[in-house]
Order: C-alpha cells, then sequence, then structure tokens
C-alpha cells in the first residue's frame, strides 16, 4: 500500500555528533554530504514519538489545560503523551486518555500520524479518535498538574481565536472534528 | 481579543542550564519548581519559528519533496521555512513561496499559527494561504535540493495515505483546503 519513499536528493551521513542525550530528547549534529558534493551539518533532535486522543462524549470534546514550560504559558490540548519504551500505539493512547481525563475508551480509530517538527525533529504523533468512553479514574505522572473539562466545537473554535489552543495536534483534531461534521466520517 | 494565558499550574524557573546553541535550534534544561514544591527538569528546545504557505493554482496546490535527515527520507510538503532574525511573517512567506517554487504572490491570507510541539519545543509554525499567484524565480539555499509540482487535493489525500505526505504543516493545510472547498471559507 504504503510506495517506498524516494530518497533523491538523499543526503549521505559522513559523521554524528552526541550532544546530548536527555529524559524526554536526544540531540546530534550530523555532518552530510549533499547531492551537489559540497558538505552541511543538520542539528537533529531525537523523539520516542507520541499519541493524542480527539476523545468525544456526545457533542463535547475532552480537552486538559496545562503549563508548558518551553513557552512559558498554559495551553489547552488534546489528551497527549510520548510513548513508553516498546509501547503498542493503541495502549499508549487509551494509557494517556484515562490517566488525564479519567475515561477509558474500549476502541479507538487511527485518524492520522504525522511528524511536527520535520526540519530538526523525527517526533511522530499519532491521532486517534475514541468514541463510547466510559468514566475510570484520573492518575496522573507525579510532574504532571492539569485541569480537564469537555467543549463543543464552536468553543474550541473559540479557544483557537484566542491562542487558548495553539498546538498543531489539537488544531488537527478540531479540523478532522469539523470534517466529520460536514461528511459524516473521520 | 486574546484573553490572558492562565499560568495555573506554573512551573518557578529555579536554574537554567545552556547545552548547546546551534545554527537552527538551541538547546537548554531548566530546573522548575512544581506547583507541588518538588523539582523537575525541562528539556526545552528554543527554534526562531517558521512560516509555510498553502499555494493554490486553480485547482492545484504547491508543494516541494525533499529529503529531511532528521526522518533518513524524502517528503512532500508545503512550501515553508524558517524566520530570519526581525523578519516580517508575511514577507517570509512570500520569500520562502518564491525561493522554493518561483512563485510570487501579491497577498497572503493568515490561517492560522500553531506550537508544533509544545512539550519540548518553542517554535511555532505561521500557515497563510496564497491564490492570484504569477510566475517568478526558482532560488534555493545554497543547501537545499528540491522539486517542485502542484498536485489536487485527490492526490493530496492520496500522498497522506501512502506517507508522502506526513508533517502536520502540510496535513493541516490539507485539511484547510477540504474544508474551504466544502464551506466556502478558509
Amino acid at each position: 500500500m504504503n510506495k517506498p519513499a524516494s530518497n533523491k536528493y538523499e543526503e549521505t551521513t559522513l559523521s554524528s555528533q552526541p550532544i546530548f542525550q536527555g529524559r524526554v530528547v536526544s540531540l546530534q549534529v550530523d555532518t552530510v554530504r549533499l547531492p551537489n558534493g559540497e558538505t552541511a551539518t543538520r542539528e537533529i533532535i531525537r523523539h520516542p514519538g507520541a499519541v493524542a486522543v480527539l476523545a468525544l462524549i456526545e457533542d463535547r470534546m475532552l480537552v486538559v489545560e496545562q503549563y508548558r514550560k518551553a513557552l512559558g504559558k498554559s495551553q489547552v490540548e488534546i489528551p497527549a503523551g510520548k510513548l513508553e519504551p516498546e509501547e503498542d500505539l493503541v495502549e499508549a493512547a487509551k494509557r494517556e486518555l484515562e490517566e488525564e481525563t479519567g475515561y477509558r475508551a474500549e476502541s479507538l480509530k487511527h485518524l492520522s500520524s504525522f511528524y511536527t517538527s520535520p526540519g530538526f525533529a523525527d517526533e511522530i504523533l499519532h491521532l486517534y479518535v475514541a468514541e463510547h468512553l466510559e468514566k475510570g479514574e484520573v492518575h496522573l505522572d507525579e510532574d504532571e498538574f492539569l485541569d480537564c473539562e469537555s467543549i463543543t466545537l464552536e468553543q474550541a473554535q473559540q479557544y483557537i481565536r484566542e491562542q487558548r489552543i495553539s498546538d498543531s495536534k489539537t488544531i488537527m483534531a478540531v479540523y478532522a472534528w469539523q470534517l466529520y461534521k460536514l461528511t459524516g466520517s473521520f
């Protein structure tokens, strides 16, 4: 089904310098040979990947508000989190949904998987939609503090205008939800 | 118009360690005080921000195919690039569009601005739509190699299924285009 990736203009790695190995990301600087024979450097962030869930309860979606240190402000986002090593994607999405919102999903449907910043990072985010939720229990990570609420599509669009929602996965989920309401399918 | 950001659960910076200052990104590790009084570390990537353009010529959008070293493969994306210091957003978007595709836009409409990876990076991407294009000249950066083509909405959706298109800004642009065709407005 998937065509093999075209690798025209491939950049050959001449050397790779590890700079940092952290809890969430690592950073390396690769020296590459360009298609014209010249060399260049590429700063590359490695990330384990993440899952996110558009979780719908009747006509409302679940969102969480949390402080984002990288942005220096709080943001409203759909439930999400990074993958644990070897973790199954659907299990990870169900885990994050329940940890952050207290809701359990029987089944999830895959909506899309996308690279967040292909210019410098390999992070991939797998987005799912969940309907038919049942109430479980919130249990946050020890360094995680957030509030959960459920909002309508109109509220979500208002939050986007107010920049309370301003991240790629959540805006993408709102677009997908809007398309679902117009076309009847995800 | 924009509400002040809520900063409930704010994390106070206790110290900030610079790790790396590169050509594109920088990395720091902050030690923070959490709302419960405990401390934690936050790995933070700083990025200058970027612009991207959904450029439509009649019923086709312009895309470029280029090798992405962070992903180890080529990808099809809308024209985009990072901001130069002090650069005006609309001028930057026009510049990247013309450099990569050879098309000039008289005017651009702002579609959305979003953080690509708020968990660890401050990169913000400003997405514009351009219609009424006129042919100018391609002039790529010296370390930039890419091919430009124009594709229909159906081809774009096929590319997404084939994972030739798989980054957040391009999938978001395709969603916005699809919504435009259904609703008549961006």
